[in-house]
């Protein structure tokens, strides 16, 4: 064991707000934070004088690389993830290359953050009350039919569904093509939500229904939640009953 | 719409520094802390100055009814719950019974907080780095015809699955017929975990095989983990791959 260490930090949405203090404080005590370009801009203003490496979207083995390869050379280094390093993030990564890396073993720790299905639905409401699932739409790592498999088990197991990466500039349709595999089972009425840019400039969020989102114009800093049967409009919230009496 | 405003919020696993900046700030901030016993007593040392409200096990609907009451009456009101609070927690009986409360709004928002199945797969290595479900083996609030039919559903798709609320003294041997029900389709040596007593005096982690997880001892803090077919140990940690070339 080298004298370096990995910190894996999810940063949460975005605002410094919605970091942990644990993160916090790894990032202040930290000699070098490492992450895609995007993320190492949100912290960038609040810990100035740190040595930063960022690096453009995809390679994220080589983002990983080069944060373990800090830590080789003795340095403390905080590999930043928006929302949780460990949801979608390079948690995986980092403890798989961190547990041989050149023949060291590196101290890798993951330092957990509010991830995107949690923050978005804390801006909706309460879709999240009962058993739910996550399922990202990107297929650039996962076989689309597997994709579809699982939107249908959930939706046949009446769990909440939230959807990551719904949308992107290559991925066009992907949550029409989504929408449509969930109204073979689910009512057109099914109440939805999309929760945007969250902790950021432009934060939003909408409560609409199944039928409404089909046509919806996602990106990829969008969150879309599906609610089960039972969820519920409240104003302009949704809510996921847990089967309390006032519920009833 | 009144002056009072009540707060839900979601303190992450007990520590102080797992709770987010916001959540920290907010509790500083307000005038009364409402919540569960234990989870009033996990705050209390921090913020000593403020009235606390705090309510036995169960009565979900008492205790919101009367951090609303306070909020009623001008207060500023954190509700707190361990973990995040849209998660099984008491998000959206605030939301529904603030929107109409004796007639009045109450202004009520809710700040996320990282959730069991965050924290305990951050110690636990990465076990949610691809899709995943949230199931309480709880069923008390739910049939267990509903819980059995979403274990398999998760299980046919091959999500990786977290149980909350695995067994309680009431509900001895619950795990066990999870993982019965799971035996059905998952193969005796999936990769399966367990965390408890998180962010908190006895922290503990272990991986282990389905099989072994049948036979472990779980309480009312532990979290489990059943990994999906592609999960796998590293050192004494589980990793979900997400498909990168090194994973293959």
């Amino acid at each position: 064991m080298i004298e370096g260490k990995l910190f894996v930090v999810g940063i949460g949405p975005g605002s410094l707000e919605d970091m942990t203090i644990r993160a916090h404080r790894a990032l202040e005590n930290c000699d070098v934070i490492a992450g895609y370009t995007v993320y190492c801009d949100l912290v960038r203003p609040h810990f100035q004088d740190k040595e930063y490496i960022s690096t453009p979207m995809m390679r994220e083995e080589e983002r990983v690389k080069l944060a373990l390869e800090k830590a080789a050379s003795g340095n403390r280094v905080c590999l930043v993830c928006s929302g949780d390093a460990g949801v979608y993030g390079l948690a995986g990564l980092a403890v798989s290359m961190g547990q041989d890396f050149e023949g060291d073993q590196i101290d890798v720790e993951i330092i957990p953050g509010v991830t995107a299905a949690i923050s978005g639905a804390a801006l909706l409401g309460a879709p999240l009350i009962h058993d739910f699932c996550l399922v990202s739409l990107s297929d650039r790592l996962t076989p689309w039919e597997l994709i579809e498999k699982r939107l249908l088990s959930a939706a046949e197991a009446d769990m909440t569904i939230v959807l990551y990466n719904p949308e992107s500039k290559s991925r066009a349709g992907y949550l029409k093509k989504a929408c449509d595999i969930l109204l073979k089972t689910c009512d057109g009425n099914r109440v939805c939500g999309v929760a945007g840019e969250i902790g950021r400039d432009g934060e939003k969020y909408q409560v609409m229904t199944l039928t409404e989102l089909r046509d919806y114009q996602a990106d990829m800093f969008t969150t879309v939640f599906i609610g089960s049967a039972g969820t519920r409009r409240v104003g302009d919230k949704m809510v996921t009953p847990r089967g309390y009496e006032s519920e009833k």
